[in-house]
């Protein structure tokens, strides 16, 4: 019979887990139980403070719906899904490869293909801004025929899946890039958001005196044969809270600026943002992306 | 423009938080967000083993219901639950009282009050125990008119709340003890059970080839005005499973065996046991009790 105290425990937990066949499972969970007793032990957590956690993460979990992630939201406002990202690309992302983002819980399947040129607003309407560039591997080669998926807020800070009825897409288009690997396409100016504030994250944010936007972006995904796929987002500079994303998205390498007159430019009469994707290779079976369709990430039924 | 390695995105995190008005839980989460990060970086989390645990928490989330608390269950298997107990002995039990244990998710206020000597077999059969004791302050000073809540599985090892309509309440009784703290009752021997291994958790135990039984034990709530509540069960040193609890709820001075013809017993011929229980005063009013009704425990509707 062995007397549990508050480390003891903690050994305790590891050798009845010992026994786990999958050794990557293993590891984690060891590590997970080894962290939460440490955190549990450094702050002296009471009963009733265990207490509200719990209720807390409850709520997190009920909150989850087929068109709502809200662990998904957490781990993002707790920095984690960042860190989690930064990691992956430290492990394939070469150095001149494009820096990534967070993927986001609105990235759809079988977004519309559209033309080069064309525009990704099928239902709304505000200013225009063109986007053009090249797709390049690390080292600057073109590569031919890269897809683009491309999706964003309106210029009232919706997504299609919040403002429509959700079989309705809009704001959100695939463009296929010439041989050279070059893309030019129309969209409108987004608009920064809010996180959703009507769940329990929400609440935890607005407790934190945490003022709960993103700035203004533009999500990106790139694939081609061979690359790993390029999970990104470009920032608008413009935005002011460009420096206080509350999920962490914004590198400083992904903030752009749209500009009359700039060289190059496809469609001379409307701004433009010239960016450049450089592809990483793949080079292992590692890579998902952070974050997916919500509804793939709750039980059916 | 501050860029986020793997690093500063913890200090960016906190920083982010730092104008949470109540410090404690800034203190908290401050602390949450390091060892969550810390244990992310230490096994180097993929993006793929961040997705299945999301979709591991959302399913345990998903799980609770008024009748069912599944977050509990994680903490209770992961130890926590024992380290949140045992810290909170640490802050107010006085050496000599008696050792708590977990409340467990079947404690229901208002079980039927019984005179000292009635069984709180209501509706089950099987072999009959007694138990019988004194409730004192530390210094062995007898509490007069202590009141003690006894709840257990029946002969079947289990709960009136998984074996019955929920209104029926069985295997659950209060008894006032007399003016010397003393107090007897009848029961029946409890069995051993599997913790309920038919969602996310106990597909984990099983992933960890963990049996998933607690050994057979008798929960205690022990009340007195001026005492700290004492939560504690008594734990059957026959039980296979008596050192492998997969919850860690057993402690050494909690173990005990009935035995026919012990000196005192009350009612010679059933086999009894003697337990004393020993309070400790109230020190302060942090004390709430680990474990609750999950009905509280679950958002409303």
């Amino acid at each position: 019979m062995q007397d549990l105290d508050a480390h003891a425990i903690t050994d305790a937990v590891i050798a009845q887990m010992a026994a786990t066949p999958d050794p990557r499972m293993r590891e984690i969970m060891d590590a997970a139980v080894r962290h939460l007793h440490a955190f549990a032990r450094e702050v002296n957590l009471t009963p009733d403070e265990w207490l509200k956690g719990i209720a807390f993460l409850t709520a997190v979990g009920q909150a989850c719906s087929p068109i709502r992630q809200e662990f998904i939201l957490l781990s993002d406002v707790l920095g984690l899904s960042r860190l989690v990202n930064v990691m992956h690309d430290a492990t394939g992302r070469e150095a001149a490869g494009t820096e990534t983002s967070l993927l986001g819980p609105f990235f759809r399947e079988q977004a519309p293909r559209l033309a080069l040129g064309e525009t990704i607003a099928a239902h709304s309407d505000g200013p225009e801004i063109v986007i053009f560039g090249q797709v390049t591997d690390a080292a600057g080669a073109p590569i031919p025929n890269a897809v683009i998926d491309v999706w964003q807020t309106d210029a009232e800070g919706l997504y299609d899946l919040q403002s429509h009825d959700p079989s309705v897409m809009d704001m959100r288009g695939q463009f296929a890039c010439d041989g050279e690997g070059r893309f030019h396409l129309r969209t409108l100016k987004p608009l920064g958001y809010s996180i959703p504030m009507d769940g329990p994250v929400g609440t935890m944010v607005r407790q934190q005196n945490r003022h709960g936007f993103r700035p203004a972006h533009i999500h990106i995904l790139v694939t081609a044969p061979g690359y790993r796929d390029l999970v990104t987002a470009l920032y608008f500079a413009d935005d002011a809270h460009v420096d206080s994303d509350t999920v962490f998205g914004v590198s400083a390498s992904l903030v752009v600026q749209e500009k009359a007159d700039l060289p190059g430019a496809p469609i001379p009469d409307i701004p433009s943002i010239r960016y450049d994707f450089a592809m990483s290779r793949e080079t292992d079976g590692s890579g998902g992306r952070v974050g997916s369709d919500p509804s793939r990430l709750v039980p059916a039924g």
